[in-house]
């Protein structure tokens, strides 16, 4: 790559995705993002202090792809219950789609997560405070019923940690799973609903 | 122990955890639990044919365990909502223990577990037939709503996956974990209360 382009941070990361997904978590260096860059390792640490630094940035770029995509259904025209249901089936088809479209990159990732626990748990707060928003319009226009809108947000987004945590891939993509989570989520919309 | 005793398979049974304790589930064998017993590995294979028979057997009866303790609080004199509330609790309970007091033997039983996925499916399907037995008994009284009640009864056993499936066992000793278990509970109560 020419290396009189402007080194950002967005390329930096780019190029650490791309070097993660040859080597694995456990080989990927700051020199072999620095030589894919064709600039020094020195103007890498000039971005991201230390390779922890690089590691934890990296692992938030990929569950931000997640957060984005779902933050456009908040911010979409349903009905909240409609709303609700179709954020927990983005998420899920989100995950779905990491996991099986690129499965080491998805287990590269999984390794990342397990040493950026900051980062994970901060990601699922942005989720759980997208959920308490769709909560929030549903509880104004008297459809949902919720005494603590955060604790009910919260307790929607461990009911359904089988769609969404990645412990759980492996069950993905057997037959019943699209099943399971209809009935869940019908279940779980009862739940909430206004009486 | 004196051999003159009567080799029966719960001696075997009971034998075989003695020496998966000991020993890890890798290493375990035949002639070990043999020994251990006092008699030949002929006379270990004249109740269970293979080594892998046994290793389901011994798993069969460490998942039983649990199933019994939760089949009384189905027979037991509750309300049905209280008595949803505590098979749950039983059944995190249960987990717990067994995660907590003998974190090795546990993780011991969740190699076996991943080996014996029949053997595991059965026991969830004993579990589901438990979970529909107690959500009969409410919708007789009037007191649950439920269209299907096989398929309420698995989607309430997998909205609550975080709080029985071993993979999740390191975050059952988190502080927040009861208070979460709680809330997941309330709203699938609401969720299945007749309106």
């Amino acid at each position: 790559m020419a290396p009189t382009e402007t080194l950002t941070p967005e390329r930096i990361l780019a190029a650490t995705e791309d070097v993660l997904r040859r080597h694995g978590a456990a080989k990927a260096t700051v020199v072999d993002v620095a030589r894919a860059l064709g600039v020094s390792h020195g103007s890498v640490y000039r971005h991201f202090g230390t390779k922890a630094e690089l590691r934890g940035a990296v692992t938030r770029r990929w569950l931000d792809r997640t957060t984005a995509v779902l933050a456009e259904v908040v911010a979409g025209p349903e009905e909240p219950p409609a709303k609700l249901r179709l954020w927990f089936a983005a998420l899920f088809d989100a995950k779905r789609h990491k996991a099986g479209d690129d499965p080491e990159l998805f287990d590269t990732y999984s390794v990342l997560a397990r040493e950026n626990s900051d980062v994970v748990y901060a990601h699922i707060d942005e989720l759980t405070d997208q959920l308490t928003a769709i909560l929030q319009e549903g509880v104004g226009q008297g459809r949902f019923e919720a005494p603590d809108i955060g604790v009910t947000a919260r307790a929607l987004f461990e009911a359904t940690t089988q769609f969404h945590d990645p412990v759980h891939a492996p069950e993905w993509s057997r037959p019943g799973a699209q099943q399971s989570f209809d009935t869940v989520l019908t279940l779980l919309l009862r739940g909430i609903a206004a009486r």
